[in-house]
């Protein structure tokens, strides 16, 4: 029998026992955003510690500014084989409105196959099927052919600033040749892929400021300068009628997708099913390049908030002393956040209208965008796992958001990653009547148990 | 002696007995905007009755669906003279921030000259020096050379809504040869001037909106098309570089100033202080007019408000499904506040970009631009009673803000209007410690007088 086949059998043979554990796991209130959480996020700590020694790891809980980051490492395989770091998170997004969950968030039910309950999907249930796959690989084949290191953080769904705080302090511990990040999807149920990568983040205020006080629009309209003008200018001056970002140097070290890439990325696009979710078809952006291409490989530059003048309802004829915008880009490999950041700001203070004065704050917690090569080991390995789970060859897709903790810790730990994950756009995550798949349980917990062996297999 | 140096000593016979009486008047809290200040309207109207009955007029109370509006009239004079109409108003602006006042705003205190109250100048002053001109004209040269209509409102700072509901049911009553608004100012203390008219004014709301539902811009930033860039590219297309409005026909109708105008008007404009009031210098509207021509003569469109998205501190990451506007348009003579309505509409939906929907919604209480000619009498008769009271030859000048009751009762009416009054920009209205100087409480007083003989002469 195929070590797919064990793997497949030894999960129907602990189906039952497995579900009630997933369900202990899932009653915890590990929701990151509340204070109240406090005993909840202890209780679920101990019980994964626990968990995570029946894998055979050796388990240290790490504290930090916020709910505590779970450790653990099995480094029996030896100095000279590679070590694989694996990352989930056991917080859980807010419930409400409470009022639209059909059952109540923090009672697991199963309905058609699916497992309804806060977190099941994002990212208890990938959490969960990471803690049984390393279980049972010992229990089936013994040691573990390469060394494991298994970190669980309790704040990513509020920003991971406990996680984030302790990397350098943990840098040895952190130290792998590969991650795999276990918080992903894929984006049907009968297509298996691996997300190569995220884009990067940098974030900004902008406020263009003209009178010292407020004006009444009949006296001063059409003698002051109004910001609200003034920044509508100035924002529409930053993309030409291609859609092409017009900030000197923004393009800079962009690379084009190769033929390769292109070949094996699932850049197909559905624009009758896009429509129909979102009622508009995909018109923003570069006109040069498809949907996929802007939302994977190309930086952009969104307005994600704007606001100046009087805004409730009714009328009121004021010229505001001042007007402002939030902005943010998502930035692709070649660009680094701060030169790119040092540009758009540049572009905005240099372009400032006559009588007008810009004011652009960056904010902290900007990002690298990270991204594998498809040649790289955890890729490969990854990408085989699915495809002889799934029974169909893998795809490759990209993540066009950005994970800022993930880039870090790639950087500390100095391997490549992987983001992987059986999650479904359906899944209602961050959403009422958040599910997940028992056959999708099943099939993450192959895909773990084979990538360690594929894995191992690519690094020999 | 002359009739302006009989007025000028009566006042000062009178001074101190008038400024009891002015405080009394101050006293009574007349915030139209609050519901508790009934029982103050109600003890001021009585009052103000008094007043006008002691000034040879017979009065009648208006009921409205908001305060009533007191008329009084005298028409002695007889049905071959000439009939004056004066407006004023009895209701006051909120006095918050409370704690910016130097004396209470209900509690009048001189310093240096000046008569400190919430009121004083708007319009109050004005509304009392008017009163006692009508008793003194009397007490002094016997029966009205013309006919005489005094009305005052008393929802004047929340819209009028009051008078403008009743201005069908009286308008037999309200037929005058000309209007005299005094509610308004000259620009400074030394040169004397009369405002020959008022901009119209149009109002309405826009929104974009794009998809269904707020989306994550790092998943469909560059795909989508996000509402808030189709907002900013919409606003900043109406104008050019030189600050035209390029909506079709937007001037249409709009006259160019005469030379005899342009002679007559007060158009030199003082940049050095208008830099040191507003912080910058007057950078809007259309280059190819000066500050005071763009204010007075020209129309404008400005943005009054925009929002978006995002607009607190810190980031969120979101493509809004909706962004919005809020547009107004000053309007001059020649323009009908209807068609140019239409036609901004029009320009806006027909301007959608691919994948943004646009929903133009005007606001009612549009109004048409108000403007008298030089060679009217009841402007040459003002202009000369401000000539020979400052003993400096009156200017002309124009408000860019829109009175929309007046020329609604300008219409009803069938009168040319002249805005006058002896406010300062400097009254603080609207503001705390707003206040109104005795010397140009006698001013006003005298102005008035002469203004009644002169009317009288012109229209002989």
């Amino acid at each position: 029998m195929s070590r797919l086949n064990q793997a497949e059998n030894f999960f129907d043979q602990n189906r039952e026992k497995w579900l009630e554990e997933f369900f202990s796991f899932l009653k915890f209130e590990t929701i990151s955003a509340h204070k109240k959480s406090q005993n909840a996020m202890h209780s679920c700590v101990d019980w994964l510690k626990e968990e995570m020694e029946k894998g055979g790891l050796t388990v240290s809980e790490w504290d930090t500014i916020s709910h505590p980051v779970l450790f653990g490492q099995n480094l029996e395989a030896g100095l000279d084989r590679p070590t694989l770091l694996i990352y989930n998170h056991y917080d859980v997004q807010p419930v409400d409105p409470l009022n639209l969950w059909e059952s109540p968030p923090f009672e697991p039910t199963i309905r058609n196959g699916e497992i309804y309950a806060r977190g099941a999907s994002d990212d208890k249930g990938q959490c969960f099927y990471v803690l049984k796959a390393l279980q049972a690989y010992r229990e089936l084949f013994g040691t573990f052919p390469i060394n494991i290191k298994l970190i669980i953080e309790g704040d990513e769904e509020t920003g991971s600033e406990g996680l984030e705080g302790v990397l350098g302090k943990y840098k040895e511990d952190l130290k792998a040749d590969a991650i795999a990040i276990v918080d992903l999807g894929i984006t049907n149920i009968d297509q298996p892929s691996v997300t190569l990568g995220v884009r990067g983040i940098i974030t900004m205020d902008l406020e263009v400021s003209g009178p010292q006080k407020d004006l009444h629009s009949g006296v001063e309209g059409g003698v002051i300068h109004n910001p609200i003008h003034a920044l509508c200018d100035m924002l529409a001056s930053i993309r030409d009628k291609e859609g092409r970002v017009q900030i000197p140097d923004f393009y800079s070290g962009v690379k084009p997708l190769s033929q390769e890439e292109a070949a094996d990325l699932m850049l197909e696009f559905d624009h009758e099913a896009y429509e129909k979710i979102h009622g508009t078809g995909p018109h923003g952006g570069e006109k040069a390049f498809s949907p996929r291409e802007r939302a994977w490989i190309r930086p952009t530059l969104e307005i994600n908030g704007i606001f100046g003048g009087y805004q409730e309802d009714g009328f009121k004829t004021v010229i505001p002393a001042k007007a402002g915008a939030k902005i943010s880009c998502r930035l692709v490999p070649g660009q680094d956040p701060e030169v790119i950041s040092n540009r758009v700001q540049s572009y905005f203070e240099n372009n400032a209208p006559e009588g007008i004065k810009v004011k652009v704050t960056p904010h902290p917690g900007r990002g690298h965008a990270c991204k594998a090569e498809i040649s790289s080991p955890i890729i490969q390995a990854a990408s085989s796992a699915f495809t002889e789970v799934f029974k169909k060859k893998c795809r490759f897709i990209l993540e066009g958001g950005s994970i800022p903790v993930v880039t870090e810790l790639s950087k500390v730990t100095g391997g490549d990653v992987a983001f992987i994950g059986v999650g479904l756009p359906t899944d209602q995550i961050h959403a009422p009547n958040e599910h997940f798949g028992i056959e999708r349980l099943k099939k993450g917990f192959c895909i773990i148990t084979r990538m360690i062996d594929l894995y191992s297999n690519k690094e020999n």
